[in-house]
């Protein structure tokens, strides 16, 4: 059993090898020979707008011989702030968080790995983004315009330059010293200027892809910013509105299992599709009915007529709705061979693992 | 991070404890104050009449600040015997199972401790039909009958006599050596003739409790062997029978969320409830309706008035038709506790389980 960290799984990814695996798991999906349990949440009230929630998920890629289990165990506060309402995590484990993956090989049964979730968690978003962009920007695509500057927007900027030969990238985010910050970072990663605009619109309007990877959960950009032969992305349809996806002529999005389960202590042990205990629209019902648009895999095994772009004025829309457990599943049973190749990791004796009693 | 073993485990467990705990978390759900989240299967196919199968569940006990996630990650195989159709978990991980328990800090966020779950799977299946005989047999209840003579027999056992002040005990398995074994080891353990008998009718007449305690998924005992006032208990109901259920004046089961959420690769994505892949009407609807019987925890919280028994003729029976995560938040709080004072398990650092970056 290895425990590998999150700077040891920096070394080991990168994007290229990341979105390769991830569109080898979407592939087996597509072919239903790959599974993901939809994400259940648990939540137990702690007083003043604070709960805590225990997250779940799983992902069964038997081509790698892995499952994967990713749990989240958080303390989460609703934030009023002025630019809209956020669900912070306190880092309350001596000034850390609590999100793991536990990996298991299917031939034995071996718990194989256990790793923090937070870098992974930052590949695989990113990762599925630039999947969305190769298969649904158009292929000249140069330019991208970016919502948001943590560690989301981070890991779009590298899945999108490996998706597409940009010149540039413009960021957007409300706190210059962050947007400033982040600008020089990442120009200096990706070989492209990362330009830190003051106004949203900015990295909004003339863009050939726009991406909002912010954690508000309320609107950032406005429709008549986007202009066509654009392709749009965001981590929470919220922040693109669903007057910029009615913009959109062609949508996917990554699961039609969108809606986590809801578990609330006060409420009942039934299981409470789309709410949480501070429903804020999240998991609401759209009126347009994006969330019934293809699924993405399905655009890769199928091809663009199942529903993605069928010419260069269209607007292109991924909404990235949920995550799938399948997702660290394949890319959780890359980092574990890497570590394995690499030596990297502290092994601990399976025996502590098992066991000879029968379960 | 404190790793448990299962003989630590046993050190530290007594099935006195173990009722007392369990008994309090039934309370709790009772009031409201704490979740399970039902099971949930992911199965894939690995030839043969065999799975992989990965199952996880959930308990959340704010009253012990304990939420407990149980996972087990099987390859399993439906055999036929002359004694009916077992399912047999392979262990094949280095001769081993993987069954865990991970429990986290709900103040924090942090896993505290990590176990296998095979001697805390015993104990509270164990303790849980003991505070049903607890509840639910007669007041002089002085005699059991048992069928089987595995693991699950013997925390019956323990548990019966924590409960009630018994004279004896029988015990019917189709193996004579294993019976013969059985009465030896649990006489010593008990301190009360535990007797090894050649016919399974001979575990049944006569005894004020009945218990099945088998892996076998065919009934093991026939409607005419039991006598008005008797207590009936099954760790699986199709052990007893609708026959024999359909005896009892008073039902109670052990939880309403009694159908595990299967997930099944090439079956779509959906989750099927009720059916495995090679389903044997374990989770069929019964013809009776037992499942609507009122449910442990109630009769606890609620008293006999609930749906128990009302007088010393009447059958009862109580089916544990389901684990719940509460289960392992009990226990698995209490096992952490009792190792953290007596300075057993093998420390972790905590850093190695949480991150600095956001998840």
């Amino acid at each position: 059993m290895l425990i590998i960290s999150n700077d040891e799984v920096r070394k080991l990814l990168t994007m290229k090898d990341c979105m390769e695996v991830l569109e080898e798991a979407y592939l087996e999906r597509f072919h239903q020979r790959a599974l993901s349990r939809p994400r259940s949440d648990l939540y137990a009230p702690m007083g003043e707008d604070s709960y805590y929630v225990f997250k779940s998920m799983e992902g069964v890629l038997p081509k790698r011989r892995v499952t994967a289990l990713r749990i989240n165990s958080d303390i989460i506060k609703w934030n009023r702030t002025p630019h809209g309402i956020r669900k912070d995590k306190q880092p309350l484990a001596d000034g850390n968080w609590v999100g793991l993956i536990a990996l298991f090989d299917m031939e034995n049964g071996k718990m194989i790995a256990m790793l923090p979730d937070g870098v992974v968690q930052g590949f695989r978003v990113g990762a599925t983004g630039g999947l969305a962009i190769k298969y649904m920007a158009r292929q000249d695509a140069r330019t991208m315009g970016l919502f948001g500057a943590g560690w989301q927007a981070e890991t779009q900027v590298v899945s999108a330059c490996a998706a597409r030969a940009l010149d540039y990238i413009k960021v957007y985010s409300p706190t210059r010293q962050k947007r400033e910050e982040f600008s020089q970072r990442m120009s200096a990663r990706v070989g492209i200027p990362v330009i830190a605009v003051d106004r949203p619109q900015d990295a909004a309007v003339g863009m050939d892809i726009v991406a909002t990877t912010t954690n508000s959960i309320t609107q950032v950009i406005r429709p008549e910013w986007i202009s066509p032969g654009t392709h749009l992305s965001c981590v929470k349809h919220l922040e693109l509105g669903e007057d910029v996806i009615a913009q959109a002529d062609c949508i996917a999005v990554h699961s039609h299992s969108s809606v986590p389960e809801n578990y609330i202590i006060g409420q009942g042990e039934r299981c409470i599709y789309g709410q949480d205990p501070n429903e804020q629209g999240e998991h609401q019902a759209s009126e347009s009915g994006w969330e019934s648009a293809v699924e993405l895999h399905t655009l890769m095994g199928a091809g663009a007529g199942a529903g993605g772009r069928q010419n260069d004025g269209q607007i292109s829309c991924f909404i990235n709705n949920i995550g799938l457990g399948l997702q660290f599943a394949a890319v959780g049973a890359l980092v574990h061979r890497l570590a394995r190749e690499q030596g990297l990791g502290i092994q601990l004796p399976d025996s502590w693992f098992t066991e000879d009693v029968h379960p």
